[in-house]
């Protein structure tokens, strides 16, 4: 079964929103096992939407559309699809009744008429609640396809979306492996998974680049035996790069890892500036191995909560192997923990050297009592060599972990 | 002038890879004056891809294509192109020998056969060179059209993209202006635009709202000075709720706040675990104002470094109000600070109760010797919230400059 998405905006097409639904519906309905043959956005107008709906209708069972269900002048989806199917928009008054009282409760102020907007309906369609929002979405049914609208705002959308699963025609399934590597590159995956499927006709594959770690193939077939039969040889031939067959993440990995050793983690960032902690309260029960972190940004902090040297930041300077040694070390008086984790770069835009130039982030990785130091360069804008930077020292532990470095 | 933008590829219709380069790329072909008609994703599909480049250039003057120029079986954008142009595709062997050099210098292993997909160019097109990575991309002219070709990962798409600046035709200058609201909503905003605008038939507007911080208008028009007059009159009006109309980021004015009073900056978060220390770093220079920040994810960390009384954790609970006031306080012993920002709350998905839920967040202000604390509840999986609470400290501390709430 073939599904088409269309999100609605000129906000996006302007680029003042960064779309995510498109990722977000794609990644839902390919694992509910739809083809999912184009995501298109096109601006607030009725000529464009209308021509997408006929354009999408023509290949797809199903057609989500997202976006301009709000209160403003722009949002036009509901009489625009309504206009195309030719059907009636009717006016629900005891909705516009149940806004108007919401938006006063809650803001103690007159509710702007715009609001009326979100209280029509398309008639013959299945109102979809929103529990994160106020403009409800819609399930229609015609001779040939099945149309859902959405809400744009993400966290409503995916309420909604969630609501119209429950009317959404849906193939029958079929099954998904995500193999997640580190330190190889994508052809070379790439040439090793097409040798390997030579012999199994019937499993698909994609490959794919998550940003701050590695490589993926996604596996994908009817047979889930098959699946896991692939699983085994890749892990055989490739046990060195591979950290999921499963499609975690690295880091739930790494978590999993210090919690099975029983080993307790924290860290001391600088040029990262918090993005090494947050990856590790990304997942959810870190607590129980992770006390804290501390964000040492300036060099009387360095010294002074984390017993490094003045001289060795005179003598090597703030961003050297040296300090990444001696913070990874003060984490412990600090924190108590058995990993030390510690990062000192430059993220830029200034601040860089002939010597030290923007994107050099050293860090430093303790282990019980013995550390180790490294220096990477990396390149791209600040955010980028700071989320860039973070994510190394969590695939430096990985790697650590991998070849046993460990003493008690 | 129109333009259209395509994005190929199997892993963003399959929802593996999050888009972002359709919004880079609106975004700053807008600020150049085009209007983009669609951003469309297609898989990696000759037909698919062909029929899109057809429907593209019937409505665009320029079409920008990212993607699938790697060096996989799927990257078939070069040989799509050529053959809907009826060009030849030619043959770059220095190119290659330079790749093959490149990858055994950087990796010490033999090159993927792939790689040759690399080395292949267009009859009659401008190679545009790739400063990120290995894939370049192509400008091309063709009677009524300009089409360029960009490689797919976000940072050799840009580098390549601002290659193909040299050569695109573009339209004569608009200008704009960003005005950024808190504490309104959307369809508030738009309403006072709306009947503002009406005097100036020149501007257009867009409303937009910032996930994490507010609403924000956008206008546009040919003459610089009527948006220059158009800012006071908002600002005049909205003073209270306007904090920007240049476009800057929140925290970048509260920063700047700080920075004007002479005011350092330290932070100490619990479940945000990170992400308020890199709100701030995430702003160039603001070293010499925000010394450091705490991750005291453990109630252990929390008494040892921040002072937090075990009396006070046990009688109220590690999120409380009470607790954000004394975490708030400990900042100023740890870091030396003049401002203290707290916050602890339950991110969830776990943890939550019916007294103190998933999405409850407490947090505190400290300026000087004052200390604010207040309670929110956010909607929201678990990096929401996370994300919700640390930038809701941001926009406390505006508000609190804003109401001249500061004592020396």
């Amino acid at each position: 079964m073939k599904a088409a998405i269309l999100l609605t905006g000129d906000e996006i097409t302007k680029g003042i929103v960064k779309d995510s639904n498109g990722g977000y519906l794609a990644e839902r309905l390919t694992a509910l096992g739809f083809e999912v043959q184009s995501i298109v956005v096109v601006p607030d107008s009725r000529e464009f939407i209308k021509r997408e709906i006929r354009s999408a209708l023509d290949r797809a069972n199903l057609l989500l559309i997202t976006g301009g269900l709000g209160s403003t002048f722009d949002d036009i989806t509901l009489q625009t699809v309504a206009d195309y199917l030719g059907r009636e928009l009717l006016y629900d008054s005891n909705y516009y009744s149940a806004l108007v009282e919401s938006f006063t409760r809650r803001f103690s102020r007159e509710a702007p008429k715009g609001l009326k907007r979100q209280a029509f309906v398309i008639q013959d369609s299945v109102q979809l609640p929103n529990s994160s929002g106020s403009a409800r979405g819609a399930f229609i049914k015609t001779d040939n396809n099945e149309i859902v609208i959405l809400p744009g705002p993400p966290m409503e959308m995916e309420a909604v979306f969630k609501e119209a699963l429950k009317h959404i025609s849906l193939p029958s399934v079929s099954y998904s492996r995500t193999i997640g590597f580190v330190d190889l590159t994508e052809p070379e995956v790439e040439d090793f998974t097409e040798q390997m499927l030579s012999k199994f006709p019937g499993v698909k594959f994609v490959t794919r680049v998550r940003y701050y770690s590695g490589p993926t193939v996604i596996l994908t077939a009817n047979d889930e035996s098959v699946l896991e039969e692939l699983c085994h040889l890749f892990t055989d031939r490739w046990k060195k790069y591979i950290y999921t067959t499963t499609g975690e993440e690295l880091v739930q990995v790494v978590v999993r890892e210090l919690r099975n050793r029983n080993l307790t983690v924290s860290v001391a960032e600088s040029c990262s500036g918090g993005r090494l902690s947050a990856i590790f309260t990304s997942v959810s029960g870190v607590s129980a191995l992770f006390p804290g972190g501390i964000v040492s940004y300036s060099d009387e902090v360095k010294m002074s909560l984390l017993n490094v040297n003045e001289s060795t930041l005179k003598q090597y300077g703030a961003v050297s192997e040296e300090v990444a040694f001696e913070m990874a070390a003060g984490t412990r008086i600090l924190f108590g923990t058995d990993v030390g984790l510690s990062i000192t770069g430059i993220a830029g835009p200034s601040g860089g050297s002939d010597s030290k130039p923007v994107g050099l982030v050293c860090s430093g990785v303790r282990i019980g009592s013995s550390i180790k130091t490294y220096t990477d360069r990396f390149r791209g804008d600040r955010e980028t060599i700071q989320l860039r930077g973070a994510n190394a020292v969590i695939k430096k532990l990985w790697r650590l972990f991998w070849n046993e470095y460990y003493i008690e």
